[in-house]
């Protein structure tokens, strides 16, 4: 037997026993003839002592470990002198009689501190090493931990999770797909899930009922800033559902689970906001509503006084910053420059200051008169020594540029803590979004999405304005999860299609069997899916989900600690029958 | 909302209650001026009454519902006349007050019965239907219980799930790899995990200490009876363990799990038989040990008597067969035929029969007297009544087609009842393969296993004898899961690599990140993995782990609902930069 304890469950009551432990030597330090060990395993540290007036040769040992080597020690347990309050351990010490070095170790590239890394790269090259730090290990603790919640709950609540394949068939979002080609069916490829969404739907035709799944899934596309190829989905679905009845089930899972990892109690129902108003009031369609400065429209107000940025915009809309009106120059330069950055894109900003002595300075103050300018503080709900900040554009684009510049000053005003969490369903999303470039409606979730009931008269004659009965979870800015009811008559999917410009060829061929099932009694249904890999990080508090994520790939893709992908034989080639040809000139 | 209950849970005791369901219809029949529909969900079956005289156009739409329409029906629960036994809510029916097709249903190319299937290719491509059976959907509800209860005992065990990735590196084994083309880096591939061998155990040098996964893994080959594409393993492993460790706390899970599904109670340990004496008594490293008939070995006595086929053969073996004596020459013929066919292979097969007077008769009377066969006879242990099959020939190939033959004999003996468990450790497998066809060893686990201690110094004298430390978990016959300790010290692991005709550079080229990482200090550690498919699949006392997979492939690797794998469009190829070449002539 290695140990007999853990580095992390001796107590002051275990003085007098004879021990053994195991784990990595998180340091030595040798102070007046003793030298002091800090043990490390995953449950802890504990002090070990060495006595150099005991036997030398152990002693001696003890002096040539080097960080990070493995060791084996037995020794007796013995109350401390200096108690360390900060560790769980901190009562005791071991008195070591014995010493086995079971690994030595090089000198690791950085050291296994909390505080320490040694930049993103080394971090991942070496993330073995990083995970023995126990902020990145806790929160793989916690994704184990909110993962086995997830299931506990949701089983009792009646739902089974089932298994969907992995090697599956490319679907009409194929460009991002991964593909494998198949050696026992040369010229032909199985896809990677980008969702389980048709296995689940035909699990309901099955009658399961309720189902989910904590499910990997895959999509190869460029990865902006917080995107991995492989991610983590929580998925599920239930039958003789309508909207509210999933909205009630997954407000209920959400909430316990704030519950069981950070004990906080929503009282109250979570918020819901239209499509609509999401983007009239934030600009998103998932805004942070940790807090306020919702914007305000001022098309009305700014237009006809003969300043042609205001009169030549669609929209002009504004939010109040409280307490900034004393920003100097310098900062309202800053703020212009933040939304002129070609990932915002503005052309420019106008701003508005209500002193706290009630008098008014603006950017614009030589288009506008005070009480012009009084009247648009006055609907923006602005108090003196308030901000009001402006943009005007095409609507849509402004709207986005105007989100982006109040989430930097929820930032800047220190609006945005991690800590706090806001929850918001979004709802009455469109279901459809039309693209300029290929001149054609799409999905704005996915093809199986039920129309809104109320619009489903507009389908031919207003497509674009037809309501899905789809909706999202946002939490403190994020989109932690969403769904939507789904088509279930055979009919409604077969006109869905075509409105997406699929054939009836094209349709048969990528859902044929899905149409087919819809045939022999499809129950309605609905569900949603979280995103798990970002659950946990906003219950970590990180920024990142590669955080936790164990082994996450880079923006590349690349897996930088295994060098993949990687290429592979020309005999592997062969037996696939496939061959690499030169990339595509973009 | 669309029900106020289930399909089973209305009893006596909620008479009187207006109610509301919703499923499908299972059968219609007309009687007497009514109708009954039976209702079935997945929580199971109510009679649903309709009556002729209160409400003719409800009574008719009654009567125009078809098999496996999808209704939402109202009514009040009423004690029933005919009270039905054998279902939970036998002893109620609704009288229907209202009914609402939901969705219609063509005539399902087989009924959802528990008896009826429609044959293997209809039930695979309308898998959607075969799931609404309830004996098919008990299987996928049983394979949920026990991943969740496997969960609950491996947390409580303090160990943790970490998911690894699916999009990983092409390993030695590669030529079983699935390989996925990166769009992001053309020319270079991902592989499918064959298992996520490795990353286990750099969890251990990161110092997880205790880690599991549910998890799915893929492997390209030729599929024989039952094996699938993609499959699913619960992967363990533990730090700071000797092979008693994993074998105590794995021993402890499978006892929990058969004690949870079963109410079975192992009491004793698990019996331990080493590789060298499962091949002696068995002819196969997972014997099925649910019976005895262990061989005996004749060559001794078999030898020197002018019989060629004896004298000439490396070896002989025989079983006892109890009570079979009275095996006529057909039954016997039908043996000789079965040994003979190719998957077996045997030349033939000799016999001799104790009768129940003590006579002796004998397919090689000829050659040997009474008083050797009885010599064989004793030797084997033989009552009168028995029957002795013997097979001969090279030593490895004999004991395996004697093993075919012990088998085939269990069955016809009724001793190979499902519902009996029999579980096994094998242990002490040897460490290399010889493959003459390449002439060189293989690891006959993995490259991480590490040797027997005490056979590390015949490593490079005696590669072939060395023992692993290394354990399969073996069920009625059925490898349950496998694993050993692995390999921590870097030295060690080389010497491997060069054993298996790794060279310095594919070994790096290979597992350079995992030969890096154990330098960093890489502690003691072991573990295995169980198929989960099978294991379920042995719970529920079937032979196909196809029976347990919600959407299983068939043969080919074909998922026949779906259609997949299929071909992909020329610009999909074309943006991975792969292109699809001729198939190999094999």
């Amino acid at each position: 037997m290695y140990r007999t304890n853990t580095c992390g469950e001796l107590r002051l009551s275990d003085a007098g026993r004879e021990v053994t432990l195991a784990g990595w030597v998180q340091r030595a330090r040798k102070m007046g003839g003793m030298t002091f060990v800090d043990l490390r395993d995953r449950y802890g540290i504990t002090q070990i002592v060495f006595e150099s007036d005991s036997d030398t040769a152990l002693f001696d040992a003890a002096n040539k470990l080097g960080r990070e080597f493995v060791v084996q020690v037995s020794g007796t347990v013995q109350e401390r002198e200096n108690k360390n309050k900060n560790l769980p351990t901190g009562e005791i010490e071991i008195i070591a009689t014995s010493l086995k070095v079971l690994n030595r170790s090089d000198v690791p590239p950085f050291t296994i501190e909390d505080d320490t890394d040694g930049g993103d790269d080394l971090r991942m090259k070496y993330r073995y090493l990083d995970l023995r730090r126990s902020c990145v290990r806790g929160n793989l603790e916690l994704r184990h931990r909110m993962a086995f919640e997830i299931r506990r709950y949701l089983d009792s609540k009646g739902f089974l999770e089932v298994e969907t394949p992995v090697l599956i068939k490319s679907t009409p979002e194929g460009a991002r797909d991964f593909v494998v080609p198949s050696r026992m069916n040369p010229g032909e490829f199985y896809a990677l899930p980008q969702s389980p969404q048709t296995f689940k739907q035909l699990l309901m035709v099955s009658g399961f009922d309720r189902y989910f799944q904590i499910v990997k899934c895959f999509r190869d596309e460029d990865l902006r800033a917080d995107r991995q190829p492989e991610f983590t989905q929580i998925d599920c679905e239930m039958s003789f559902v309508e909207q509210e009845d999933v909205l009630q089930m997954f407000e209920g899972l959400v909430k316990h689970i704030f519950k069981y990892v950070k004990d906080i109690d929503f009282a109250d129902p979570f918020p819901r906001m239209t499509w609509a108003d999401a983007m009239r009031l934030y600009g998103s369609d998932k805004p942070d509503t940790r807090f306020g400065m919702q914007f305000v429209e001022l098309k009305d107000l700014t237009t006809g006084k003969g300043f042609a940025v205001m009169d030549d915009a669609e929209y002009v809309g504004a939010i109040v910053a409280p307490g900034c009106a004393d920003y100097t120059r310098k900062q309202l330069d800053q703020l212009t420059e933040f939304v002129k950055r070609p990932q915002v894109g503005a052309k420019g900003m106008m701003w508005v200051k209500l002193e706290n002595d009630g008098s008014i300075k603006s950017s614009v103050g030589k288009f506008y008169s005070d009480d012009e300018l009084r009247g648009w503080l006055e609907r923006g709900g602005a108090n003196p020594g308030d901000l009001m900040l402006i943009l005007a554009g095409a609507t849509m684009k402004t709207r986005k540029q105007l989100n982006e510049l109040r989430l930097e000053m929820g930032s800047r005003l220190g609006l945005r803590d991690p800590q706090k969490f806001s929850c918001l369903w979004v709802v009455d999303f469109p279901l459809f979004e039309w693209d300029d470039e290929t001149q054609r409606y799409y999905a704005m979730h996915h093809p199986f999405t039920a129309p809104n009931p109320e619009d489903v008269d507009k389908l031919d004659t207003d497509t674009g304005a037809v309501r899905a009965t789809a909706y999202d979870m946002v939490v403190n800015g994020n989109e932690l999860g969403g769904g939507s009811i789904r088509i279930h008559d055979s009919e409604l999917q077969d006109h869905m299609f075509r409105l997406l410009g699929l054939s009836e060829d094209e349709a048969r061929y990528k859902f044929g069997f899905l149409m087919d099932a819809f045939k022999y009694g499809a129950p309605p249904h609905g569900g949603l899916a979280f995103g798990f890999d970002r659950f946990v990080s906003i219950l970590a508090g990180l920024d990142s989900i590669r955080d936790v994520i164990a082994f996450p790939k880079n923006n590349s893709g690349r897996d930088m600690m295994i060098d993949a992908p990687s290429t592979i034989d020309q005999s592997q080639l062969d037996e696939l029958s496939i061959a690499v040809t030169e990339p595509e000139k973009k």
